[in-house]
């Protein structure tokens, strides 16, 4: 018990001296975890994607399983983006900051239409899913022309 | 509508060329993947686990929605190990293919106690969170011993 206890403070819980309030440990990870979530969103939107474009065949489980999964990963990424990780390995604008309210609101459509694709994903009806996957499509736009550089 | 379906192909889903059975567009997107979603998923039960060790206040909310997300996350990575990825940016051994039935015995195990983990954080009982961080851990360090180089 004692060195599994050792094992998950050295390996995972070390970092965390800093005060509840701060999710992360330091300004780095919070960016890695806001684009790990991001990427693993995007791998499981892009899934669906190519089968709404016809650039891969459509497999009604497949898509269901990874908007279902895109869905929950959309809630992620947005609490690695508080105050004092404007700067390293990012391409987040300024204006992220700056102009809080308006990417909150960016950030809140685009879940929206996660979760509205996640359950046309389910419905397995294909021009539904290219409907939804086009406006959701819309909405990482949207968000990524006014608050990422490149 | 045009414009948007052009987005979504240039941007997320172009490198889908690949057949259906190809979950990703190329190797080094699978690495990516897998790293991505351990690293979504050892920040949250990290966050459990610093409660656990009493190395921040327990919360008992937070505790609860970070073991549940990475309980969700914990089911990801392993399509990130497929053949052909055992070479790039990765510390994976060689021996999760040569071996594959015990890293997924080992991955399974991982997930098992996560989900129990969840369960419990929703509990609110920080000593049963404690031996269930604990055993997590230990699962965790489990197949790293075997299956994770330096």
């Amino acid at each position: 018990m004692k060195k599994l206890t050792a094992f998950v403070v050295s390996g995972l819980a070390l970092a965390f001296t800093a005060p509840a309030s701060a999710q992360f440990a330091k300004a780095e990870d919070a960016i890695k975890y806001r684009k790990s979530a991001l990427f693993v969103m995007a791998q499981n939107f892009g899934r669906v994607a190519a089968m709404a474009q016809g650039k891969v065949p459509f497999d009604a489980k497949v898509a269901a399983d990874s908007a279902t999964t895109a869905e929950f990963v959309s809630k992620l990424p947005w609490a690695g983006f508080g105050p004092g990780t404007d700067k390293g390995e990012t391409r987040a604008k300024a204006e992220i900051w700056s102009d809080k309210a308006r990417f909150d609101d960016l950030a809140g459509k685009m879940q929206a239409e996660m979760a509205k694709l996640a359950v046309t994903a389910k419905s397995g009806d294909l021009d539904a899913i290219k409907t939804a996957v086009n406006a959701t499509g819309g909405a990482c736009k949207a968000c990524h022309d006014d608050f990422r550089g490149k």
